[in-house]
């Protein structure tokens, strides 16, 4: 099953030429889900030849600018051009408001439905689900509040070794039941197992994603184990009181919390304006976490 | 005196991938002036290295998103980039609102001050004015309240002759008074006439803007004899009724009104989606209005 993320803008707050702001595309069994949305994320996904009419969920962490300016005019393109299904928004409560605003003053009546809920601070909580996948908000601590977002794919059923099945003229309406563990009887009372006709499933991924956030290591459990963990990555180490100041996180901080989360991979992002070279960026949290990545526009990564 | 128009966006609502939103830089004798905000203004900026601390005046002409979306990124970007001075805002009353809103929920304390002067659609008005230029209100009719921007060049002081006042050994503090038209009397009493000492200066240019609107003849005064028209041409003319189901013009109509205008030059702009390629639509316009070009992010046009 597909489960990747395609980075679409890895530029904090201040604009660099050619850095966009935060937007992600995680693709989930063929299914797109936008994780934050930045000025220009419209551009991106033409850029990037990324259909948008393809995403049903978006997911906004919280409402500074760079995390979030780009959604009207999606929302406002999307209905442009024709869409008519409903798109699911999850995000603070206040999105709603600024939203409704400026359909209102712009006088657009989308022609399909938002879905719109509403995340909060106070506790984790399950937003989203699917055959695929649980979507959890993670709690972030930022100057404004903030969520993450935990996708943890859905364990699969066992895989049919195709070869056998065909050999004993298995019915096909007995592969669902077999691949849920039932064992199979044929005609003269033959018993074959399950676990004989098929191999264990792919073990469920988790892909965690931090925005905005100071390193205040509360967040560690609810990202324990991730496969992959996206982590903001505003400044340098050297820069440590600036990146307290501001609530933001160093990359060598940010390696450290993949290394104690026990993560597999690491993408850096949320690069402050500073940095026109990336390159000593990643070499320090290599030097904790030797499987980090900078999360860089066009790049995609699987979980 | 410099008066040059630069176009950083070209696109009606749909995104392509390009074209960027509605935005044009103004430069008034090295004052910049932003006209419309679409979505990416400030990533088109950086891109043509306008630098945008520069802009004090900002005119947006209506509430659809491809005109102002950019305005509250680019605000935040010059806030944190430090900016004290203050910034005039022009546009309709309830854009206040969008971003009184937004400001909020992002805890954004700007730290310069936004004068803001709301616009109206009742009849044009006189809205800006330095030594320099004056900026009116251009009454448009579109899906929403709607105004385009004429900005009109003040008339100069004549301009000296500098080798006949180095040959007279003419005084400094003589030389404004001159200008303004006084004639000089040197120590032997011999006349010296303002006219023969200066030359005409030059015509004061108009530039008019009409940004979204259906070709309804009610704004042609508002904009005769306008140097440059910049005119939305988001259709060719076998799209009239869709031109005009949509409040837009064609542009065969915008060379109409161009030439009833009896403006000298005649910038397009505005396009839909659907022409990948803009020289049809050129030469449409050119059939009527042989000066009209193509507002093409990038290009500078002189007024």
């Amino acid at each position: 099953m597909r489960f990747d993320v395609t980075i679409l803008g890895s530029s904090s707050a201040t604009p660099i030429f050619n850095r966009n702001p935060t937007a992600q595309i995680l693709n989930i069994n063929e299914r797109l889900f936008l994780i934050d949305c930045g000025e220009g994320t419209q551009q991106q996904l033409l850029r990037y030849g990324i259909k948008s009419q393809r995403i049903n969920q978006i997911f906004i962490s919280h409402l500074h600018g760079d995390h979030y300016l780009g959604l009207v005019g999606l929302l406002s393109s999307l209905h442009l051009n024709g869409r008519v299904k409903p798109m699911s928004i999850f995000g603070p409560p206040e999105l709603k408001e600024i939203l409704d605003i400026q359909f209102k003053y712009s006088q657009t009546e989308l022609r399909y439905p938002i879905n719109f809920q509403a995340t909060h601070t106070e506790s984790s909580e399950l937003i989203f689900e699917n055959n695929d996948v649980m979507v959890e908000t993670i709690i972030l601590e930022h100057r404004i509040p903030c969520t993450g977002f935990k996708f943890t794919q859905k364990k699969r059923l066992r895989k049919i070794i195709r070869e056998k099945v065909e050999a004993l003229n298995i019915p096909l309406d007995m592969i669902p039941l077999i691949k849920r563990g039932m064992d199979y009887t044929d005609s003269k009372g033959l018993v074959y197992l399950s676990a004989d006709l098929t191999t264990d499933p792919d073990e469920p991924k988790t892909y965690a994603y931090c925005s905005d956030t100071i390193c205040n290591w509360k967040y560690l459990d609810q990202i324990k184990g991730a496969d992959t963990l996206y982590h903001e990555s505003t400044f340098m180490h050297d820069m440590l009181q600036r990146a307290e100041d501001t609530f933001h996180t160093t990359s060598l901080q940010a390696a450290e919390v993949a290394l104690r989360a026990e993560a597999k991979q690491l993408l850096l992002g949320h690069f402050s304006a500073r940095y026109r070279e990336l390159e000593p960026m990643l070499l320090e949290a290599r030097s904790l976490f030797p499987n980090s990545k900078l999360a860089i526009e066009g790049h995609t990564f699987e979980i």
